[in-house]
């Protein structure tokens, strides 16, 4: 994720950046920097918050007043000094800051390498400075911009960029695909930042880049072009917004935010691993543990709260689609007995923030046993992710509201994506089959956003269920979790006593809850159990229960039967958990901000849970 | 579990053993039967309930004014003609009814058939009367009371019974061991049954018949003696209660009733089983399959509600003792998906009935693959019972009340002898840590007594809670299930929305519910997780939860740390629920009698869940 700052004026830059940084701190917070034009570069830069950069400066102060800062968020390479951003080519003339994940880094490292460039970090990110590098020095005679623009042809990946080389000091440039960038536009000055956050306070007047578009800055102006050199006028925009919202992008809650986010955060966790044309998955950081895991005996997950419940998603993907026995246990409860788990296991531990107590020491307990320890996680280079054998991030970006939203669809995602390819190395799923699910999946940020689209419907339907003191949800197989899930969120942000079962264990007790001040949200939306569903709707309704049925857009039957219904698109059954969790994150934020509850710091709670 | 009805006097005995049986029928409705002695002696008996043995008297009238009547709750054998009572000797002289378990019946019967006998029925009963007989046809010469007295001091177990010889036919000879029995004294008649519901409407006058007590009744009276032939003078009572209270034998409530029947349900379901003299267990119904037990690669567990929270226990059970890998599935979510079982994996279902129908499917699936399919169940010779391939037997007798109790401390109570006859098969578990285990669970009955007898205790307390719209309940480890168990309960009979979880898991959400309308049920009975169950309720505490700490009497810091506590006694980690679930069983009872909630049919609630 990352945030990004640049400036170029007549000010002190440095004052600027370093603001601005603070600003977008919210974005990431692993390692801070900045780069100066001063004659030559001046990089200062290193791991931890905004504030320790700013004590490196306050004892080494850097001039000039042209430069571009980053705040980092981890994805590739441990949030250590050497990984922080900026970053500079060999020959220390170029430095840049970038926002995204370039998927092809490692290919092209290799034939940069092969050319004689010495890389430095562990980051995807010095394969482009590297390579514009490359291009402006040992490549045919082009000007600065254009070897920008080559090397932008040849990386795959997705980037927010400002760049700097000294033979041009008087000119910053930028280029966006799939991470924001904008250009403010000041008297005789330019700023630039990821987000609008840092440009408030000195100019209303903004410029939005779009993807495939760069933008040459100079402190009297800017020229926008394609990464094809075809100029474009932009308009230019009127920042509306207060500092406060700002630092949201404009929503009300980071919550809010992390579900509108969705549909980019599962499109950067899928982006470079599926291989929609040759119908294959690819995950990098499972490599060099494949054979062990394909060969296993049985998959134990252990996991904490959302993180549990997609897990539990894991469970039924794992077992149906590459036919290995999985074992899901609290990380809680795994830990305090003596877990029978030994080297013919494989232990996959799930944690968005890669820090949960819990799940760490159930890890620890795991590899003492001899397991093959794998993890999901989101922050990179955290605790679990260092101690784990193999993983795979889910690169959902900086979750900042407390209840997880797109930590829980990405998590799905990678499980989605781990099943598939075992299902293909164990020869447990028809080929015509995963190549269906792999288009799917593909297709799945964009039903998301078809989803995110109808949440106006959502919002009138939590008007009606705001005093409701209590909430059933139902669900079968893939969306039994999905109950769970949906559950936990309106209880974490709400306080509304919700509670998620398998819905034909409902006649086993719950069902004595129901009566018509008891609203039950149904999940039926996998085909397969659709008719017992069905039964269940009647049992509910013949309480007096209210139903609130999330389910497939073409269902009439559970429409119909729906007091409100939350039509979600067609998909495969065991993908929709990842279509079915979105209204039921939506009706739990309503439904909190309707009763005045602090959405992102909901009471009691903590972000990610350090201690036991 | 079954019902006995006897009459000598002037009137059609017939007609009073009927009505009688009518009123005893929750007992047990598996078959009915009656002997009269009319000359020789005339049975009529089958399968089926009280209304088909009516039938059979309409079409074929049996007359005479001394008789015997039972119905019958199948214990051992299936519930068919052959073995329904009344049960006759080989020569047809005697006929008797039994109520309780014979455990030492197979050497008897063995010892029996050496001596040329032959046994038509599996019944335990059989055994009894052909005992009798062979003593008084085959040994010294003795009055037929001597040979019942003789037969009885051979036998171990548990009787109530009643017995008719065609060489004394105005006489009814009766005695007691365990099962319940009593005299009705009329006027020139006298009424015998196993409890006072036949007998209201005749006389008020009552004997109630002590243990190791015998009676010779004649229509003019009775003579009450030991089994060792002393003469005892009997206290007459007068019966005080309606015929509806009766029939919950003056408990307000079925379900009353069966939480103070555990210490006896769990006596009756160890009885025969644990051999605490020689530190072992045995199991008949798994002789023939025990070898496939000890050698299988995993445990599927499988059930609905009450039985499920059952197995969760069986899971830290089997694989803290038997180290074997246990997967506890929902049955209605292992159904319908494409479950991973074989036939290295042993299945085994638990049902209170024998007829939950989600169960019933997952079993017959696991069968499908090969596995190996077991079975714990209350009702002998239910459809579960039938379909498995081998079992245990809960043998907590007739659950009526519509809540669980008795059914979920006799489920634990068998899953916690097959985890210690595993565990000492596949040699996991030390001897000297077995024998603790066995002594221990011998001394479980008392100890669960010992909690009813602070009954009073529980019910000031629930006096407080009568209003409270939620609760929470945590564990860790064995008593996490019975954190479910406890919320179920109090779900299901008041219609309290309760919750229960792993401990450490509130953290992840849960929490932020807590504020001080929220009581918290924290069961910390466990030792090794005794200090992060303090830490909980710490947590809760600072957040102004009502903590209701159900722990060991000698846990001063859990009692002191609680607003309210329910001290129970010392006893092994692993057999904790048996004693913890205790007070959540009065808890819910006498929350739900406040609110005026109908406990042993609460809404929306059936028996048995015999749809899916």
């Amino acid at each position: 994720m990352c945030g990004i700052v640049g400036y170029i004026g007549n000010q002190s830059a440095s004052d600027i950046i370093v603001k601005g940084l603070e600003r977008l701190e919210y974005r990431g917070y692993d390692s801070a920097g900045i780069a100066l034009m001063n004659g030559a570069l001046d990089i200062k830069k290193g791991k931890g918050k905004v504030q320790a950069l700013k004590n490196k400066l306050k004892a080494s102060p850097a001039k000039g007043s042209t430069g571009i800062g980053h705040t980092r968020w981890a994805t590739h390479g441990a949030p250590n000094d050497v990984n922080s951003h900026p970053h500079i080519s060999e020959s220390g003339d170029i430095a840049l800051v970038h926002n995204g994940i370039i998927e092809n880094y490692n290919s092209l490292k290799k034939e940069l390498q092969n050319k004689g460039r010495t890389f430095h970090t562990d980051t995807d990110t010095e394969v482009i400075v590297q390579l514009i590098e490359e291009i402006y020095e040992n490549g045919e005679e082009v000007s600065f911009e254009k070897a920008v623009r080559l090397a932008l042809k040849q990386v795959v990946g997705t980037y927010g960029l400002a760049i700097l080389h000294v033979d041009e000091p008087d000119r910053i440039i930028v280029a966006r695909k799939g991470s924001p960038l904008l250009l403010g536009i000041g008297d005789g000055e330019m700023f630039i930042a990821s987000d609008a956050s840092p440009i408030v306070g000195y100019t209303k007047k903004v410029v939005y880049l779009d993807d495939g578009e760069m933008a040459i800055v100079t402190k009297d102006g800017y020229e926008v072009k394609t990464i094809e050199d075809v100029s474009l006028t932009k308009k230019v925009h009127e920042l509306a917004l207060s500092l406060d919202e700002i630092e949201k992008s404009g929503y009300p809650h980071f919550m809010l935010k992390e579900i509108f986010e969705q549909p980019r955060a599962i499109a950067d966790c899928l982006r470079g691993r599926l291989d929609v044309k040759n119908h294959s998955v690819q995950l990098g950081g499972l490599t060099d543990v494949l054979d062990q895991l394909v060969n296993a005996d049985r998959l134990v997950i252990a996991a904490c709260g959302t993180s549990w419940h997609a897990g539990l998603v894991g469970e039924y993907l794992f077992e149906h689609l590459a036919k290995l026995p999985v074992e899901v246990e609290y990380a809680s409860e795994f830990r305090y007995r003596e877990p029978l788990i030994d080297e013919n296991d494989v232990m996959l531990v799930i944690s968005q923030s890669g820090e949960t107590a819990d799940t760490l020491a159930a890890l620890r307990t795991a590899k003492e046993r001899g397991a093959l320890a794998l993890g999901v996680c989101n922050v990179v280079g955290s605790t679990i992710a260092r101690d784990t054998d193999a993983g795979v991030y889910t690169h959902a970006g900086p979750e900042i509201g407390v209840a997880s939203t797109k930590a829980f669809t990405t998590q799905v995602s990678v499980l989605a994506m781990m099943a598939i390819l075992l299902g293909q190395k164990r020869n447990t799923i028809e080929e015509e089959y995963a190549a269906r699910l792999i288009e799917e999946l593909n297709r799945i940020p964009d039903k998301v956003e078809q989803i995110l689209d109808r949440s106006e419907s959502v919002k009138e339907m939590a008007e009606l269920f705001t005093y409701a003191p209590n909430f059933l949800y139902l669900g079968r197989t893939y969306n039994f979790p999905v109950a769970l899930e949906g559950a936990l969120k309106l209880k974490e942000i709400s306080y509304i006593h919700a509670e998620g079962y398998p819905a034909a264990e409902m006649k086993h007790g719950p069902i004595a809850l129901i009566d018509a001040m008891m609203p039950v949200v149904v999940i039926a939306a996998t085909d397969h159990t659709n008719d017992k569903m069905i039964s269940n709707i009647e049992e509910v309704k013949a309480r007096k229960g209210r139903i609130i049925g999330i389910t497939g857009e073409d269902n009439e039957e559970v429409i119909n039967l729906s007091e409100f219904s939350c039509p979600i698109p067609e998909t495969e059954d065991c993908l929709s958990p990842l279509l079915t969790s979105i209204p039921l994150q939506l009706l739990s934020y309503y439904i909190a901000v309707n009763r005045g509850c602090d959405v992102d710091q909901p009471r009691n709670l903590a972000k990610s849970v350090t201690v036991e």
